[in-house]
């Protein structure tokens, strides 16, 4: 199982082994791992789902509720854990594995909590090109749960068809002023822990909020439940189906094609820059050595990059 | 006050005109900030301290309390308050800037709420080059907090001489599992709203998950403090004072410009993607109409201008 071709005959086989292999590639940014993504991008199927929301929002019990329901009507499902509060760890997140433990034994539940060590796009790029391998298997739905609410996590949750956002009452006053915000990008707002008081102004203020959203833009659903003890959880459930059923395969996977494409410039401009300041100043020791010198700023150093790739783009525009 | 210069002579006089015109450039990443921040880059000052733990915690009355306490030994204090959360709203946290109304006539205290609109690096890129400026300007400290707990809010962070993590007691379990990884990032790790119950076993929690660092790493010194009565601030204020004194300026220009120079280069690299798009496909709209028809995947994309990259880099590199 060395080859990208071994690997993609496998994923097609639904072998565990040739998937794991792939979100390896995935996340250490192998080089084949364009290849396999280049051929698995048309085989997508099912929908993704993105879970983000407030630490303590009881968001990886809400999870292992999912994977029974889906479980339930014969789904295969995957699950993406993501942490990328954790520069270190690379994002194992040992709680929420201990959560979703009763599934562990089911072999049509794939869980991976994700790092992502050598890839350019970071977390994110790691992410979705994990979802698309998972998607790809026929995991149907490919659940991405994110840790906290920074712009990270709405990048991740916003590679997803369908997004998530989960509150609970009593996470205090910055958390009220943080949803203005953040609540425009979840399709279904989940008001979890319902049996706690204060659920009835989380609500009004929810409501109150999503007022004073800009016109133009669809107002998600909010949605009560207690993931613990139950509560609504079938309203979410219908919810959800009702969002899967408005988007088309094709919808789908158009939308995310050019979001993908975005994402990929931004990794590829990295290497870019690494190249172009081995041409202008022989590489980074020697730029290092000048500014802390104090010879050279490093927004002159950027001013100087930008002039030469100007010129190099003159040269070779005619081509 | 429209040239670079006049700016710049606008900053060395202490114009809070020409220092808010700044910073508005500096967030519309204008062409004529790269000369701004080039002058001002050696000019910096004093430290920068950033603030960072998940919402509820308090960091806007420790904020507070802080600026309280610079302004008693009379420096000049700059705050960007920070949220990477709000794509929309582009980061105005009204509640935050209520909290610190008490300053809003002490024109020694600029308080500055950072959206990212037009600049390349976004929120982070913004907010590095807006603290250039205050530090520049003569404000010590300037503080950066930010809300939230991401990637986002830690690279934010990372570029402050002085990071705290703020915690308190009773966020439940996400919280618990997601400290691991982010309390390694703080200088000082503050238990804030310490007459809380469970302030004892947050203490034991941190405290135990420090022992898991590995070894190598400097351990964040832990702080008990309430700031909403003033417990334990000073034995925070002596921390702070003592960690400063360790940095010399030098020290500090030095370890913060290679930083600097990695995230232009991240910068400049988008821009170098979208001219190799311009070049390879005619641009974008071409390109995203092949992917919509299904003829190119996204990764494909990355692969040619990656390899158009590399035919023009073997043009020039003898040149």
């Amino acid at each position: 199982m060395n080859s990208s071709m071994d690997i993609i005959r496998g994923i097609g086989e639904g072998s565990i082994r040739a998937i794991a292999k792939a979100l390896s590639e995935v996340e250490n940014g192998s080089s084949g791992s364009t290849d396999i993504l280049d051929y698995l991008f048309s085989r997508q199927q099912g929908f993704t789902l993105g879970i983000t929301g407030p630490p303590g929002a009881g968001k990886s019990t809400l999870v292992d509720r999912m994977i029974t329901r889906y479980r339930s009507i014969d789904n295969s499902v995957g699950v993406i854990a993501v942490d990328p509060s954790s520069p270190f760890t690379g994002g194992a997140l040992l709680g929420d594995r201990i959560r979703m433990q009763s599934h562990a034994t089911d072999s049509k539940v794939f869980i991976r909590s994700m790092g992502s060590r050598g890839h350019l796009g970071g977390l994110s790029g790691a992410t979705r090109d994990a979802s698309l391998v998972l998607s790809a298997a026929g995991y149907n739905p490919v659940i991405i749960e994110t840790v906290g609410v920074g712009q990270a996590e709405v990048e991740v949750a916003e590679l997803a068809d369908i997004t998530l956002l989960v509150l609970v009452p009593g996470l205090g006053d910055d958390v009220q002023s943080m949803k203005a915000g953040i609540m425009e990008i979840g399709d279904i707002i989940v008001l979890n822990k319902s049996d706690r008081s204060g659920i009835e102004q989380l609500e009004n203020y929810v409501k109150a909020s999503l007022d004073l959203m800009p016109p133009g833009l669809k107002r998600p659903e909010v949605i009560r439940v207690s993931a613990t003890n139950g509560g609504g959880l079938e309203d979410l459930w219908c919810a959800m189906d009702r969002l899967a059923a408005t988007h088309s395969e094709k919808d789908k996977l158009l939308r995310s094609a050019v979001k993908t494409m975005n994402q990929i410039l931004r990794e590829n401009g990295v290497l870019f820059s690494e190249k172009l300041l081995e041409l202008e100043y022989n590489g980074r020791e020697a730029v290092e050595k000048l500014i802390l010198a104090g010879q050279l700023t490093p927004y002159a150093v950027g001013r100087k990059l930008l002039e030469r790739a100007e010129r190099m783009f003159e040269h070779n525009g005619s081509k």
